[in-house]
C-alpha cells in the first residue's frame, strides 16, 4: 500500500527534455562504497504525496556528515577544519514517499588539496540497484579560525581515501 | 563521540520550575505499545549542537501516521476520514543530537467518537528506558467530503484499541 | 486564488470533543504586544494543501527568538545565559496555507526568576482579529557554562516585561 | 547585531578551488525579474550559525511557485499540468543567517516545449546587489491523468516568457 499517488518514473521525462543534457551517470549501486538507512518522515511529502525534492538535500548532508564524524573523526563544533558546502546538485530519476525506509550511498568523486566532491545515491529501499536521485556537494575545508582554505591533513585524506570512486 | 555540547539533563530544570506544573508521568518505555527507529539528520541540529524542539513534533506525526497507513489502513490521499490536529504539547527532558538512531514510541491515551489522543515518547535509542522527550497531540476524524466530524468505524477503532493504555 | 482544500475551521471540532478541554482563550489579537510578517514556503503545506502542524512550531520558535535577539541583545552563540524549552503546546482552530505571507503575535504569559512563558498567535494575515491558532512555549533561562538554571538579569527582565501581559 | 560566526565570503573559496569550475554567472540582481522578500527562520540556522545550505531549497521551490501561482494561475491540486522537478543546483557565495529577511529573485533562462529551466538569485536583503548564493532547477510539466510530458499553453508561456532572460 502506498500513498504515492504517481507510479511513472521521471526518466522517461529527463531523456525526452533536451534541455537537460548532462544526465548523471551514477545512478547504479555498485559506484557507492558507504551506506546508511534514513526513515522518511509525513513532513517530507508534499501535496502530490511524494517527497519534495528539497528533502533528498538533507539526507545527502546527513550521509555525508555522518560518514565524516563516524570515520574520520570530524567534530562539527571542535576541530580545527571547517568544511564549508560551495556548490550543490541533484537529479531526480523516481519518486520515493513516506512512509518507508530509504537507503543512500555515498562514495567521493574528487578529493583535493583542501576541497572534497561527494556523491550521493538515493535508492529506494536498500534492495534497489538503480539510484532513485543522484546528488551530491563540494566541500572546502577552512582553518577555524581564519575561515581560509585549509590542506586536509593526511589521516583524514586517508579516512576518505576510502570511499573514492 | 559525540557533537553535543551539553550533558546536563533538562530534567533538573523542570523540577526547579514552578511554573511548570503539569509534568508528564509517560516517561517509562513500558507505557508505549508501538515503535519505530529514527534516524537523526543533520539539519535537525539547531545552533547548541541539540535536536531543536520543533523537529519532535516531525517524529510524533511520523510514528502515529505510520501506525495509522501501516496498521489501521488509512490512505490519506484517499480514505473517506481525514484526520485533523487540533492540539498538540511536547514535553523535553533531556537532549537528544545528530548522528544518532532514536527510538520512537507510542501509545493511545483516549479513544473518543471521533477523536484520538496520541502519546508519542522519544527515546534516546532502542534500550533506553527513560524517554528524552514525551509528546503527542489530538486527532478529529472528519469525513473527506462534508468535512464534518464523523465515528470512527468499528474496524478501524479496533486497530486503534490494539495500542490502547 | 488558493492551493486550500479545505474551508471548514477546525473551532467547531474543538467545540464538538469533549476530550478536548482546555481551549485556550487567547484568539484575540488585542493579547499581543510584539508582531512580525512571515512568508509561507511551498515545504510548509502537506498533502492536503495545508500547513503542517509541526510548522507552527518553527514560526513559535522564531517570534520568541527574534524578540530576545532583536530587543533584548541575546546573541545565542555568546551570551552568559541559554534559554532551553521544557515544554511546548499548539492548539489549531482553522488553517493556513502557502502561498501567504502570515502575521504572527507574542506576549508573555508568566515571568519567573529564571524561566518565561510565551504565547503566540498566528493569524492569517495582519488583519485578522482571531487568531487561526495559539501556541507558546516555556523557557528556563542556565548559565552557559554550568548549564544550571539562573535568574533573568534586571536589564534583560525590564526588556521582556514590555510585553507580559 | 548578528549570530552569525563567520564573515569571510565563500566566494575567495571558490575561486581558489580548481575542482569548481563552473561559477555561475548570475549574481547580479540586474538579470532578475520578479523578487519576493523572505523571512528567515530559527530552524534555517545550522551548527555554525549560518542558514544550512539545504534551506536555499526551499527557497528557491517558494518563489519559483509563488509566481506560477500568483502570475500563471497555476493551481497545484487541480490545474491539467503539473510541474516535476527533474534537476537541480545551487552555488553559495557567502553565507546568510536568522534572524533576517532575505531577498529573492527570480528569472527563466529557458524555456523549452515542456519544461522551464528557473534561476534564483539568494540576496542577503532588498538592497543587495550581488547574490549570495544562486541557484535554480528544472521543471518538465506532464499532464495530471497521463503523467506524460505535455506542451506548456500559450497563456501559461505568455505569463512565462514575462520574466525570460
Amino acid at each position: 500500500m502506498s500513498v504515492c499517488r504517481i507510479v511513472r518514473p521521471y526518466y522517461n521525462l529527463l531523456k525526452r527534455e533536451q534541455s537537460v543534457s548532462t544526465l548523471s551517470s551514477y545512478r547504479d549501486r555498485s559506484f557507492y562504497k558507504y551506506f546508511i538507512d534514513m526513515q522518511t518522515r509525513l513532513r517530507d511529502n508534499d501535496y502530490y504525496g511524494h517527497v519534495n525534492n528539497v528533502v533528498y538535500g538533507e539526507w545527502i548532508d546527513t550521509i555525508v556528515n555522518k560518514y565524516l564524524i563516524d570515520k574520520c573523526s570530524l567534530q562539527p563544533l571542535k576541530s580545527p577544519l571547517i568544511g564549508y558546502v560551495v556548490s550543490s546538485h541533484c537529479e531526480y530519476y523516481s519518486p520515493v514517499s513516506y512512509p518507508s525506509t530509504i537507503s543512500l550511498g555515498l562514495f567521493i568523486k574528487k578529493l583535493g588539496k583542501s576541497s572534497v566532491d561527494y556523491q550521493v545515491g538515493i535508492f529506494e529501499n536498500n534492495q534497489s540497484l538503480k539510484a532513485s536521485a543522484v546528488g551530491g556537494f563540494t566541500h572546502v575545508f577552512v582553518d577555524r579560525t581564519t575561515q581560509r582554505p585549509h590542506p586536509i591533513d593526511q589521516e583524514f585524506r586517508n579516512k576518505l581515501s576510502l570511499i573514492l570512486n
